[in-house]
């Protein structure tokens, strides 16, 4: 096929090569903005008057025609003319003759290409920015339903303190949280117009790029054509956000599948949730947690991916940024997909409240308590865990909780003992009496539910501002 | 859709979820592993008893007529139907009536997807040793095409010493010849057959695994059931092998684009491998040795996904292990593309013979070879070091070049120059001198050159026996 | 060596585990914050009435002690008391008595070590701005030094468009901005308090960790206290920021590398700034912008390693989080020597202009100004760019360059070249019209030049507040 | 300090540069390699008449007191000259005289620390071969101990089929003995001689490699000099097989947490190999098994870094490489360390037996055997699925396990279920009859232990080949 920029060329590409150097099997997805972005250009050409105000309703008119055809699916994308640009442009000039090729008047696939990216990647976060708020909003539903619900928190895997299964709910609601903010500099720092670098340098064309950039509503430019063209921290940035909002559900990940096992037994997820075994039939498995926990791998390799492919190239293009979307894009399925089936699998879980309940009752988990009862008696704090340390030594040795314990037994480890310390390491005075700033307490976790209300607020009108910008 | 594993399900799974769960879209690349898979098994249930004989001639039929209808593209998968192995069962009792639900006797998905990525990756194998064996082969034609051209050789991307362009191009052999080393062993550890695993503990039925191997062609059978369902090892070591290929594929990248560029000019690739500029209509773009350059990060991301992906995970199979395949078959499609455009390329680029010559005749690349003078006259090595050291320095001031200096300029530097020196420095003799084994000499380069010959028959003798063992 | 913890255990921990387990090596390099953080934990535990007054002096004198010691080198750390909290915990009771005990009340090691970690990204991060910005100034000002000074640009690695090199260098600048704003997002979400937390559910001690917060110079506080004992997002957006400066670094020092090839010969680093060979005598080579270029590959692998240590661990702290520190504090030593040796490098580098000037006079890079000289005249921009690349192999057959043509020459190609055709495509002509806003024209490099000392004063301004923050 | 290299150089190094290209800190660390390279060196010199036979017996000389020297650990190594090459370079001709700069005759530092590492690597590979051998016995002893103990199997973390707890650590065994295998592959690519390839061109010296491969017990020869200097192949595969290992070993350590916890409750740890909590008295943490889990992260990122310094560098030496040996180092110590310590850790974990089988009667894990008793009765398998999934739906719903059925229960499901259904499915038949090769059944595990056990006298044969080359 007869290539747009083969004047200078003696031979045709090869077939192999043609199929290996093209990207129109992945940057199809990016149809609206490319046509978005070439409207913008057409105008702004017509009002500085680089082509004829006629020309330019020529070109706007063919290229919505063209839209239309490609949504209706009515355009069939050819590997020969290289990608979205391309294809787009020779349908163009089949269509209206001659002067489609005036679009391409003062731009470069190199600025072109960036910002349909640019473009792209600002609408997707516009939408995963939504999904994390439906997300937080599951965590803060189901906390709010299990608003009393004991369990026993862990470190190393080990019972450590009682805890509220509420309060335990809202710290992925605060890693999500972290994530919209951190969401916020990727979407500042991709809400910026490339379009008008040209190749590399500019162009000699008295072009109007704060116009452009008024019309795709960008707040803001690129002050370096070089870099305007060279640029993929944007993807860079996002996927190091993705990798670490993975992260975050990778570790609720981990947490279900414990929680759904016989011997934690704390939830059961809903049946639409889970799959079953080809051999085994009583088989209930968590495969949605799993495939998130695994898909994480994923979002961290596209990450890796990206930062090796920009390591060490030279300015301004070069053809291995071309590997910039495949990664990209995936990471956007994934990360849209897991917020999703997250927040329906949340909400839908059943709690296993008594047995929660029931397991932390028969634990150790309130010797820290027993040991800040030392010390509020006087005791350093040092000399107190000692005490508890041996006393849940002895329990070990005798088979018994630190409830079991008489107060005579009490008092063989510590005089400072009496007859309140029972009270002192219930389960429910553990809880409560965390309640120091986010803490575990009742209080605390009502008033941090509260700040979660608040959070979702503020980030809903960020969200509010970001579909304003919508195309 | 109804599962068949549905039994003990009250309700059926969300449709969200059948589509992030379900693996068909990238699985149904392995039917025909799946099919020679099912076929072997069903033999065997036969052979010991398991099931009659005339049933596994109905189920053996009916794949047979299922691989038939895939080929001619008359089968249509399903995404409810979650995987290939459900496709194909589904499909078969359609068929065949209730006797097909006898194939999945005696094994479960997770023995069963095991074995079609084993036959998967091993069939790929083979294909990438041919692959890298043409790779060779046109690096050793190119080199001995081009057995005298002299270059500059380099060390931090600085003239060093002169060297031959086919002793450059050899470097590149023996790379890919322990390429070839380190793929016999992924082979090796590939070849090994785990059906008879069953979803984790073994089967109750009395089967014979090493009929099943002797069938499908395996060397060798899985000893632990638990291991033979959740190893992943040999899809790691693939995307290490893959990952050190792609390596070196990207250093004769980055040069390939180095010598193209006009200050080097000393090759010129095929138009059939360069494509031009949308804008500038001079540029002729080294388009597949960027991508092939970035290429490389996606193979590091698919290595670095899947280490992510098994860290951490207990016995037996968990559904994060689905995460395999995408980034196996992404890579495996890479690494073949990469090999066959990279055969051509070497083989159809122009090498600019006195442009290497004549720029190694304008540098300080023989200063090694004056230091050797002087040691072979009775200096210190590290004393002629620094005589030369110094000679280079007067010349730069003088704007000379080692050739340009007097005899008497030699002397001031140091009296054993004798008239001999000019001869001694010249580009051919620095190359024809440095003949220790593995050097860069017209001799050895010979020898090398005949090492490689060799070496290649014995790997084609290896791809025979892989190419034996082919379904 | 007895345990502070040890009460509940028979045995003591193995040699080899207690080396193996231990943080001293790496985290003593906290002390300073260490300390800090404890004696506001003092003076917090003294103004809620948890301690006497009297207690808190005692403690407080002995930390400042301590610090004096540690800061003479007369404080040697011990293995065996495994972190940075225990050995000054442990010769703060040594030297103060029992008392000593009382400091480590109403807190864990989960929330002093994020403290300790807080505090020293927070920290660390307020250097490397001022690096940043260092480093940005010595663009800016070699930029300044060689406003005129004209340069091929390269896409592909191919000439492109003249450009200005002091254009090239604000491709960096404008880089480092971006990474100078990626900073300030790390570091609002690194200043945030996690004392208080407890182990992973607050404290039952009425503590004040407001209090606490305005001492430390903290304007947040976690609201969760699971999530401020397990979050380590602070320290993988960190390292996902040096990955990502990291790798502007290494693109510039692949520059760096290629300028001062033989070959492209466009600067010449200072002596001071290179190394030399053991055997060839002649070397000079650019042994820094190479490290450089390597180091990238170690803060990408620290990102790869803290990302994966993070993936599926369930709440709240787990062992594994200890591997947060060696990465960090490997990064950011080499983050700051990064930044600083570039500063002084690029500041001393030679600027060979004549040199620059006289390749770009001698390539095809003006074939773009050609095309557009035919768009001004009518002509649409694709037949333009047919027409320039028709003459383009003209001339490489005729081995003549553009400006070669004779006017009958240029109509051959185009009625439409007329005799300002020469001055069009002039070289300077060329840099001068490519007037777009971000541009290389001499009018638009000199507006960018104010924009970026403007940013720079701009985040001086955010330094400034940050260095108030500074213990 | 005045550099060996620098007669070229007008100015010196600046300090910082200094410091920053400086890598004594590490490589010091293979002073033993650099010294035995250098005295075959020097031997050979002598051999072929390079130098004189009483100048080789000064610098061996030297060179034996320079070694006792360090190891008394009276040597001190400076920055200033750059590496362990120069440092001992440099004493031995303040030693012996000039007659030591002659021992630098014919190699260059780029084939000397290539020689070096392969050396120290070879080296290391053997004591890991070892260390592998020792966690493979503990593994086989432990299996061999608890011979009859029963435990639920698991895929997706949910109760899948009773197993013995041998064959779940004999899925180990069998991973590790893979590792061991992958282990030969690099042990074979490490084991060949740089030395010889000079700078990267060879030499002009009539030198004999073979001699020097000799001496050091090389099997292989580099036959390509730019090859021999420039390969870190051997490093990234060394990396990957010690990802792959480290792996293996999260895989164990997230199996050993889970046991570890309350609610598995399977083993106990020794009190030797566990810590406590700086404030909750009652804990008993996990940690070497979480530090393994957390230390396959920076495993991880040591490979991608290297990958990443890899990527794209042209051809020879360029000083990015320097960049191969912490992340090296490190790596080696981690394998080392991780397997000495989980030898010992396994070997005395205390195994709670009747807990195992007391859960594992308490599920339905003996499912696939009621469907396997159908199939065996003449059910298609997939109908077989069916009965029993709606059984066990029966079961949950009315509180009960499969065991406590009565007949007249079963057959409302079949007809097909006799009064033997009772005995097909206790605990103990479903072990017993999973009796396929690989599988579960105690015959079966008895037999793979024989295996282990002449894998492991096998590997030990290599093993020794292996200590018979260590220098």
């Amino acid at each position: 096929m007869s290539k747009l920029w083969g004047g200078r060329f003696a031979k045709n590409t090869d077939v192999m090569v043609e199929e290996f150097t093209s990207s129109i099997a992945f940057d199809s997805r990016m149809y609206r903005e490319d046509i978005a972005g070439s409207i913008a250009h057409a105008r702004m050409l017509a009002k500085c008057g680089i082509i004829e105000s006629g020309e330019a309703e020529a070109i706007i008119g063919g290229l919505q025609e063209i839209l239309a055809d490609i949504e209706a699916g009515d355009f069939s994308f050819e590997i020969g003319l290289e990608d979205i640009h391309m294809n787009i442009e020779k349908r163009l000039t089949e269509r209206i003759g001659p002067v489609g090729g005036k679009l391409h008047t003062a731009r470069s696939r190199n600025d072109q290409v960036a910002l349909d990216t640019h473009l792209y990647v600002r609408k997707e976060l516009a939408e995963i920015a939504r999904l994390l708020i439906e997300l937080e909003q599951a965590f803060v539903e189901t906390a709010q339903k299990n608003a009393g619900v004991i369990m026993p928190g862990y470190t190393h895997l080990q019972r450590a303190q009682p805890i509220l299964f509420s309060h335990h709910l809202l710290a992925y609601f605060f890693m999500l949280a972290r994530d919209f903010s951190r969401l916020q500099g990727v979407y500042e720092r991709t809400d910026l117009l490339p379009l008008g670098a040209g190749a590399l340098a500019g162009t000699t064309f008295p072009i109007d790029r704060h116009y452009v950039a008024e019309q795709l509503n960008f707040s803001q430019l690129y002050h370096n054509s070089l870099d305007a063209v060279s640029d993929r921290d944007y993807i860079l940035e996002f996927l190091s956000f993705a990798s670490i909002l993975m992260m975050h559900l990778s570790r609720i990940s981990e947490e279900i599948i414990l929680w759904c096992s016989s011997e934690f037994a704390f939830i059961e997820l809903d049946d639409a949730h889970c799959t079953g075994s080809s051999i085994m039939p009583q088989k209930k498995n968590p495969d949605v947690a799993e495939l998130v926990r695994g898909k994480t791998g994923r979002v961290f390799g596209h990450l890796m991916a990206m930062l090796t492919v920009a390591k060490g190239l030279p300015l301004a293009y070069n053809k291995d940024l071309q590997e910039d979307k495949e990664g990209l894009f995936d990471t956007i399925d994934t990360v849209k997909f897991s917020l999703t089936v997250y927040a329906s699998m949340i909400r839908a879980m059943r709690v296993n409240a008594e047995r929660m309940l029931s397991v932390v009752r028969n634990d150790f988990s309130n010797a820290t308590d027993m040991a800040d009862y030392l010390v509020k008696k006087g005791l350093p704090f040092r000399q107190a865990h000692e005490v508890v340390g041996k006393s849940v030594r002895y329990c070990i040795e005798q088979d018994k909780w630190l409830m079991d314990l008489s107060l005579a037994e009490f008092k063989q480890f510590s005089p400072l003992f009496e007859d309140d310390i029972l009270e002192a390491i219930q389960v429910e005075t553990c809880v409560a009496n965390r309640n120091s700033f986010g803490g575990t307490s009742y209080s605390q976790v009502g008033q941090a539910l509260e700040t979660a209300r608040q959070t979702m607020g503020k980030q809903q009108a960020v969200l509010d501002t970001y579909t304003k910008s919508k195309l």
